[in-house]
Formats: C-alpha cells, sequence, structure tokens
C-alpha cells in the first residue's frame, strides 16, 4: 500500500480531512472510484425524520441531534453515487428535502494480529462521502436504477421486467456528489511496536472475503429455465 | 424464517419501530444477539464533533445538523454493545461526552433475483440500536477492551501483551444499552408480483458469504512460530 498523502486533496474539506492515522488516507479519485465499486452496501446517515411534514410533533421523534442510520444497495455513476428507497420512509423523504448526509461504505479485508491487545485492528477500504442529496426524477431516474441494478447485479436488467409507473412513484432514487468525500485504506501487515517482536507469539493476517455461492433458484420457477450466464460469471 | 411482529415490543420505542416493511422486522431480543454476534464491523453515526470543546469556532465543522458515520469493530457484553477508538478522535470525544448515536450493524446474506426490478432486492440481517453511549473507565474499560477483542479475534487475548496504562488512555471505550434497538431480517426467495412468474426469467437467490482465508505470517515474524490452533479454528 502507498497512500499518498497531501494537504487537503481535490474533494476534501476541513470535514472530509483525514485527522486520524493520517498516513491511511486515499486521495486519489479512482482509488475512490474502485473502492465504491467494490461494495454492495452503504451506510447513509441523516438526522431527524422529516418532521417539518409531520402534522402532530412528535416530541419522541423530533430530537434534532439524533442521526439515523439506514443501510442501502447503491451504485456509482461518474463522480455520484446513486442509490434508492421506498417514497413512504420518513428517512427517505429527509434526504429528498435536501437534509444533510454521510454517506459510507466500508470493506473489511483482513483480521491484524499483532503481538499487542493495542495494535490489534483490521485491514479495511472505506470512503466517506458528506454533502446533500438531490432527488432524481423523470428519465435521470429510470437510468439511476438501471445503474444501481448493473453495479449490484450486472447483466441482469435486460433480463427483468422494466419499473412500472406506479412502482417509480413508489420509489424515491437520490444521487449524491462525490465534491466532499474521503477514504482510508489499511492494508499489510500488523505494525508492533519493535520492543515487542521477540515476544513467542504469532502474528500475521487473516484475509476476509465476500463469496458468492452457486444461484439457488427460486421455489415458483418455472422448469427449464437455466440460470444464464452473467450470474455464474458473479460466482 | 418466521418474523413475528408485536406491537412495541422489549426495547423497541416509536423512535426503533420498524415502519417500512413491519413483517421483516425482528422482535426477539435473542435473535438481536446472534445477529450482533455474527458481525464484526459496526456503524456509528454522530452529529457535530464535540465543538463546545473547540476553543475557537468552526463554523466549516459546526453544522448541528451534519451527521458522521465511523466504521468500528466491536464486541457485546449481555445487553450492551462495546467499541472502543482514539482518544484524540473528535467523533469519540463526542460519543464519550453523551451525544445521540445510532450504532447499526448490517450483514448481507444473499442477492435476490426477482423476475421485475422492482422485486430485486437483497437478503440481509440488521441491528440498529438508539441511545447514548457510556465511557468505560477502570478494571470495566480492561474487560471491555477484552470482551471486543475476544468478539472478533477469539482466543486470542491469553496471547498478546496488554495494553498498559499508556495505551489504555489513549483508547477511549464506550457501551451502549440494547434498551432501545430494533432488528430486521429478510431473506428466502423472490417476492414476485404473480403476474410476472409466468416471465421466461430465471429467478432465486445467489448466496453472499463472508469468509476467513487461510493465517499469512507477519514478514517480521520469527522463525519456529506456528500459526496457533485457535486461529486455524475461525477459517
Amino acid at each position: 500500500m502507498d497512500p499518498a498523502v497531501s494537504a487537503r486533496p481535490p474533494g476534501e474539506t476541513a470535514r472530509t480531512q483525514v485527522r486520524r492515522l493520517p498516513n491511511k488516507a486515499v486521495t486519489d479519485r479512482a482509488r475512490v472510484h474502485r473502492i465504491l465499486d467494490a461494495g454492495r452496501i452503504a451506510h447513509v446517515a441523516v438526522v431527524g425524520d422529516g418532521s417539518g411534514r409531520r402534522r402532530t410533533p412528535n416530541p419522541e421523534l423530533d430530537d434534532p441531534i439524533q442521526p439515523y442510520i439506514v443501510p442501502v444497495g447503491y451504485g456509482r455513476d461518474g463522480d455520484r453515487v446513486l442509490f434508492h428507497g421506498s417514497s413512504a420512509s420518513r428517512l427517505f423523504r429527509a434526504l429528498a428535502g435536501g437534509a444533510p448526509t454521510c454517506f459510507t461504505v466500508t470493506l473489511l479485508d483482513g483480521l491484524v494480529l499483532a503481538r499487542s491487545a493495542f495494535e490489534s485492528s483490521m485491514n479495511y477500504r472505506s470512503v466517506m462521502v458528506l454533502g446533500r442529496c438531490t432527488e432524481l426524477t423523470g428519465p435521470a431516474k429510470l437510468a439511476a436504477l438501471e445503474a444501481i441494478s448493473e453495479h449490484l447485479l450486472p447483466g441482469r436488467w435486460a433480463d427483468i421486467r422494466p419499473p412500472s409507473d406506479k412502482e417509480i412513484r413508489a420509489t424515491t432514487v437520490l444521487a449524491l456528489s462525490l465534491d466532499e468525500c474521503s477514504a482510508k485504506l489499511s492494508d499489510g501487515d500488523p505494525d508492533d511496536d519493535p520492543a515487542d517482536l521477540d515476544r513467542p507469539t504469532w502474528a500475521g493476517v487473516v484475509p476476509v472475503r465476500t463469496v458468492l455461492d452457486p444461484p439457488q433458484p427460486s421455489g415458483d420457477l418455472r422448469s427449464g429455465i437455466p440460470a444464464p450466464n452473467y450470474v455464474k460469471d458473479w460466482v
């Protein structure tokens, strides 16, 4: 790993500047794209719940500083991440309304077994994006749904029934620019204190990987329909 | 899967009540424990950065409604989750100061290939905990560090150098009660619209699993030290 560090690279602000362990900062936008493209699930945070639209105030829900996190599948289109959720979700209403958000993708790559508790850690790649989402409509909304599907299920879109107008209305599709983002990457061997190197303790890394198992047909699949080649290619 | 649903089970409040797809709600506390015990990484959200402790106000950092997410390794002790971070981290200072937080664990179990775009989805297990953290000190702090280590690296604690006083001071250890939590679980076949079942499209699930590969010794490992049996047991 060679995470080049510069003071305030493009896309970084005081809010996304990597302060802890800055040697793990990744400043190359292409690398940010690669991390995003290797993930499937993002965690998105938002404060409150669009309570401005609630008819009756609810003190239990309207705490102005309570953050919520929602896990989402996502895709990427150039320098924007794309994700969707139910139009009826209060968190998606808040996001569509322009509430500040934090979008995070974390990929766990390994368990790092150092000789001390303090240096024991994990290898990972992560991206954090800050900003406010834009709600997509019209042709851009359908194109984003296809981009998300093709990120998560490459080759699938041409094979399935596209969303109906009613289904599209039931879905909120959001785009978030990578204008303000940061990434971190940790890999390689444990970084033990020199004084610990002579301990008779094994040290190293246990790699962690996400794997796809062979496709399992649905119980209601009509006989004679084989699993498509594009699915076999994922495994 | 049989996620029983009841109105407001123990530990659930209006804030954690599962509103979207409530049929996916998991109300059994033992099941919440099992989901937490199967994960390694949590995403923790907090608003702001403990700016009350900043000597000079910084408008770029002090937006009161900007949430941040930090990924953490974690452990569990009964009905509390435990995690740690650097005492110098502004987000950990905010959490230790009692800022409201959201702690989320998401396990991706499968890609769900329905016959329509709208019903295409993912199988997952997730837990969301809301609350304010308690900072641990003294013997409870060391015990929590051991619990986190034993969750992530079972059997390792007895083999490594315990943290020094200086290392313990550099670490903030937090506990968050499961008093206010919810869980969701989605598994099984795609849930296609009956009108789509006669499409000549394959449908089913591609299972997703996290696997550990064989341990890789550190480049600075002294010769003759074998990988411990407890590590081999993880794979």
